[in-house]
């Protein structure tokens, strides 16, 4: 694939590798209020709502800042104060929606799943039936701390079913995954461009049920964090409230024409799919070991198993292989010791071989011999 | 000066006319958490700081978002929940610190200023000494939708002799003017990138006195707009706590260097005075009338008086004025019908003089002959 001036690939759950021409349109000046960059503000809404299958059921609100913040301001905005959220923690983003949470006094039940687990529709359903009290259940897509991927259609059937409202965190699986809204009928989605959409951080979106968001009018605590109010303003004429992250705006919308060139989310979860497949079978070959089995690991960021080799220092190996072109970095919170290797980005199988070959000739420039890990896990 | 590939001037109060060497660090793809961008972050904060001559009274706290969340944010991270801000209201921004306090919960009262008026020292300096319950001062530098810059050093030494806290909004001023921590003492600044430091949107930053940010640990209503946690985060191991805008901040690393080889703020502040007497002496010479008198015009941003004649219109202007490669925006709040050219970014007097000459130029081809304003005003 074509990418940047300097090389670099980004073998990280995000900030990813992007393609030149989505960088492209950062190297001009834009205004932020005239009709030209109000159109692109217009194409970049309507595409991210295409990909998910809006129709008119659901809206689309981008927001200036990261992806937690978007997160924040979804739960501050658009789930009423008299909610109660079921939120199944299993790694660092679950968490921090809790988080949220007890930052603005919202009241929420922790499902404790544990770490490399994945939350399970089965284990949603009985909670869901056994507090009618709980009106949302908040699911992180894809938990990248760890790598491992939530149920998501089943468990937004189970949601369904039980006539209560689901809040996803497709933080980083958006642009390469289902996320249809009349099929998974979730009531909030947040995501950002820096990760399936190939595309620069800067700012996240929010796609939500047209009357969740009409009904937040008059109710946000916050004035930036506002999406009623941010969504209303678009609404009217076209403008973000205030001053927008223009070039990544702008980037984001040459990412979504190539999804659509390369034939949409299911065409590029094959190419990740791909990735995923060649890097584990590559390092497995090496005697590297993954952290999670194969069923539960997303085609996103794989954790594998340090070597108890001691020669092995993570430090020494992200700088040996950033001297290569590549950043990698270690788990963040796992307490078994890991490193992780991201399959998303504007890379393909042959950046992952490229990428294999570097983690071997690293390991051994730093004497590493043996890349099997400890026995205990 | 050296600009970007496609020709465009924004002649706005930010987003700003930015050089092409402050823009070539987005052409690559930047990780946030590998050694490599912690020392983009730290130089970013560190020339912040120098800039500000922060000594060590005051740190930097980078936030992802915009100017008016990094001032929310400010004010929630802050100013305690018991404060009582002095607000003068001059114009959109001043007003949008109002609406903060309204939507968070903070006690302030309004002082009326009015449009195209600056607050004044005495007024402050009255009101605090009649309401002994005022802690905070917050002061909008320059209200850029008027133009109007406040006489920021006469009030700063009003509210240090009556032993309150002052709050600086220098979002559109931060980079040209003097902003020395030590002389105004300041307990709070809050800027972006994309006006003055001819730098991209996409984040904010605040200076604060250290002991303002350390207190406000564990207090804050928010996660994302938590200014202490980011510091603290920051100051342990030198990373954002959330995906920040790599390219932005990459690019802010560069323009503060350029703010440096052009020999610093006073420099700048130069060549931005220069492009308004320019512009205003050129403007005048075709019959353009200002809204504002030299006296209280700021070097950021000038309004014009609209032509009476009935042929001007400024969405055709606008437009005329892309076609000729140039951004221009209406005043977006005064009774009174006016356009705004900003002198502030990468543009010279060189670069004001062809503006002059092209808006001559789409006035005619909108048939406007007379470019005098109505006598009422």
């Amino acid at each position: 694939m074509e990418q940047d001036i300097e090389t670099v690939r980004l073998l990280i759950p995000g900030p990813v590798t992007t393609q030149r021409a989505t960088k492209a349109p950062m190297m001009r000046d834009w205004g932020c209020w005239d009709a030209e960059f109000l159109a692109v503000t217009k194409r970049v809404r309507d595409k991210l709502m295409a990909v998910a299958n809006c129709g008119t059921s659901h809206v689309c609100i981008p927001l200036q800042g990261c992806g937690s913040i978007g997160v924040e301001a979804a739960i501050l905005s658009l789930v009423p104060k008299d909610a109660k959220m079921l939120v199944p923690v299993n790694g660092i983003y679950s968490n921090r929606i809790a988080e949220i949470c007890t930052r603005i006094g919202r009241t929420y039940v922790a499902m404790t799943v544990g770490e490399g687990h994945a939350p399970e529709a089965e284990a949603v359903d009985k909670a869901l039936a056994t507090d009618r009290s709980i009106t949302h259940v908040a699911i992180v897509h894809c938990e990248s701390s760890t790598g491992v991927l939530s149920p998501l259609g089943e468990i937004a059937a189970v949601v369904r079913r039980h006539g209560r409202k689901l809040l996803v965190d497709a933080v980083s699986t958006f642009g390469a995954f289902d996320h249809d809204a009349q099929r998974l009928g979730y009531d909030i989605l947040v995501s950002t461009p820096n990760k399936c959409l190939e595309a620069m951080p800067g700012l996240s979106f929010t796609l939500a049920r047209r009357e969740t968001v009409e009904a937040a009018k008059g109710t946000v605590p916050s004035l930036g964090l506002d999406l009623h109010d941010q969504w209303k303003q678009m609404e009217t004429n076209g403008q973000w409230r205030y001053t927008p992250p223009t070039q990544v705006v702008a980037a984001l919308d040459v990412a979504l024409d190539l999804l659509a060139a390369e034939g949409g989310t299911a065409k590029r979860l094959q190419r990740y799919e791909r990735n995923r497949d060649v890097l584990v079978a590559e390092m497995g070959k090496l005697g590297f070991v993954t952290l999670i089995p194969p069923a539960r690991q997303a085609p996103v960021v794989i954790s594998f198993r340090d070597p108890a080799d001691p020669h092995f220092k993570f430090v020494e190996f992200g700088l040996g292989m950033r001297r290569r072109g590549y950043v990698i970095y270690p788990s963040r919170l796992t307490r078994i010791p890991t490193f992780r290797v991201a399959c998303i980005g504007a890379i393909d199988e042959a950046d992952i071989r490229n990428a294999v070959r570097a983690i071997d000739s690293t390991m051994k420039e730093m004497g590493v011999t043996d890349y099997t890990p400890a026995q205990a896990a």
